[in-house]
């Protein structure tokens, strides 16, 4: 077992492509003969420059990011972003809107408070978030400086089926599952998305901004958090994160073999309906979110049974798929299939749950 | 060529230790049989967590870090810093002091004055940053929250030598001497440090806090900024830069075995003598700095042509010695000579530039 891959159904941090990782290390002494690590280089050096701008390029392509749109990396995650998004677009005494679909709206809605007014537009908390709020339930504010919603609920297993209108720029954090479908950008003011899943390892958040609207933060912004100074230094007024930027390279080269964005829907709803069936066949699980809501990249579920629940963790562990354990908020299991989860991986995965099943019954 | 490593002098970032790259590309795809990278791995796990623990640990033993004080893993680097100190530190209409020695102090400053009052206790901008201001030239302001230096001036070449003496708390942005020599953490109300030159890839700074001073920030201060946070929440409140807390770990087990901190303040004196032994004792090139207040991190030195500088750096790449043009504040050449690089690389580096003069004459 040392020496072999697990499957790992994390939720974030979580598995990357093994060839981007075998890529990593023959690259990690010597990059392309530049007699250095990628963690050595000069971020201002020709050879990192064009890992940056080469990164840069292929993410642009791979969401079809329109000229209107400038992308940023920057450091501090999702989080980050809860954030600089109100300090940077909400203006003084302004209003957003958020639509609360599961944790992480719910932490960026009361960190945007600190900033100016905000209107809760929908909430599915009444059934404890597991459906998405319809297109006609979103309660819209007269002057909103944006409007906010989650694409994916990764605690909930949620995952918004469409993308909604809206008269304030439209605000999203994609965090876990950018990538794994085409997105229409040019419908958002503003796309963020921590890179942990579908991305990178830990430590940094891509953010695609319509350029029309940088340029109006507080003016006790933080310089770092400042989306102007980002766009006008193309990320650099300090030191990126430069190894993160050169590993989500690798990745997204990695997504070009896949058929991109297009290649990794079909792939990633192919890996879903694996295991929906067998919790939609099943008389021991059952799924937690509704099924029009179904989230593809983080599938929650549950026996009913607390012990159960936990002896099904503990056995899948033993038996290499790693991480199934749900989030407290939810209970019972889940299983994150982000864009780098193999398809033998989900297959194993649902041929370990019919056989649970049968021992259980 | 291709298949060697080069002496790179980048200020920054800079040469990591060849055998702790080796271990990270060793580790890549399968971290001590965990059956996935420690990129892969969810914070909250235990085979991260102990990673995580044990990085701590070994920072707290190699600084001799006091129970009083907590050590904070934040995103952003030394940028994120220079808002966070003031955010946290300042108060209501609070002043605070700040000597400028250099670009970084100055940077700070700026960001400083959106949040309070900044008196500059001292300036070496007079003789362009080639000095470091006397204990009795610093100008204390009676009241001020925090008294702030920068302990090593990475542009101009300049570093201090002596730990001032302050009624206010002590502020020390320490990015390009950490780890270089013991400090007494004790004198310090808060130290952080950039990682990206002496303890990790880029991605990250090192707080070190008096727990004493954490809990006042002002009310619109990101929550990922926040130190008190931060303490509550062990730098996981969001999802910490995992794999460059793991970078530091293997880091500072290799410092363990140069002997820690003492054994770095041995070498890095001996590696800066070499070179400003060559400089002193050179009819064409000279220091920048001030001969008491050089740096043993970074050495500046210029021929006082600029053709001359120009041929040097460029033939200095040519020999394998990379990274040693000068900032364009200070011109001439600069060698960056941090913990990770080989006394053979500084001895070279000697070689050359006598060689170098030998020709140039």
């Amino acid at each position: 077992m040392a020496n072999e891959r697990i499957y790992n159904f994390s939720a974030g941090p979580s598995m990357l492509p093994l060839s981007v990782l075998e890529t990593a290390a023959k690259e990690m002494t010597n990059f392309g003969g530049s007699g250095m690590s990628v963690m050595e280089m000069s971020h201002r050096s020709k050879t990192y420059l064009a890992i940056f701008e080469e990164t840069k390029a292929n993410l642009k392509k791979a969401l079809s990011v329109p000229d209107t749109h400038e992308i940023i990396f920057m450091q501090g995650g999702a989080t980050f972003q809860f954030s600089a998004v109100p300090l940077n677009l909400m203006g003084e005494n302004g209003i957003a809107d958020y639509a609360i679909s599961g944790n992480f709206a719910t932490v960026a809605s009361k960190e945007a408070k600190k900033y100016g007014t905000v209107n809760i537009a929908a909430s599915s908390e009444d059934r404890n978030h597991t459906y998405i709020p319809a297109q006609s339930a979103l309660k819209q504010t007269a002057g909103a400086k944006y409007f906010y919603y989650c694409a994916n609920n990764t605690i909930y297993g949620t995952e918004w089926k469409y993308v909604p209108e809206t008269a304030a720029p439209l605000v999203c954090d994609m965090s876990s599952n950018i990538l794994s479908k085409p997105v229409d950008v040019s419908k958002h003011g503003l796309i963020f998305a921590g890179v942990q899943k579908n991305m990178a390892p830990a430590g940094m958040a891509v953010v695609i901004i319509d350029k029309n609207l940088a340029g109006k933060e507080l003016p006790f912004t933080p310089k770092i958090m400042s989306y102007k100074v980002a766009i006008e230094k193309d990320s650099m007024d300090n030191t990126p994160p430069c190894y993160t930027i050169y590993m989500l390279g690798l990745v997204l080269k990695w997504l070009e073999t896949q058929g991109g964005v297009a290649g990794m829907e079909k792939l990633k709803s192919a890996k879903a309906k694996i295991i929906y069936d067998v919790l939609d066949s099943s008389a021991l699980f059952s799924g937690c979110a509704e099924k029009d809501a179904r989230s593809d990249m983080n599938v929650t579920f549950r026996t009913g049974d607390e012990e159960l629940d936990a002896k099904f963790a503990k056995e899948a562990t033993a038996a290499g798929f790693d991480n199934l354990k749900g989030h407290r908020n939810v209970g019972g299991m889940r299983a994150s299939i982000y864009n780098a989860m193999p398809v033998e991986g989900v297959e194993k995965l649902a041929a370990f749950m019919k056989d649970f099943e049968a021992k259980n019954k």
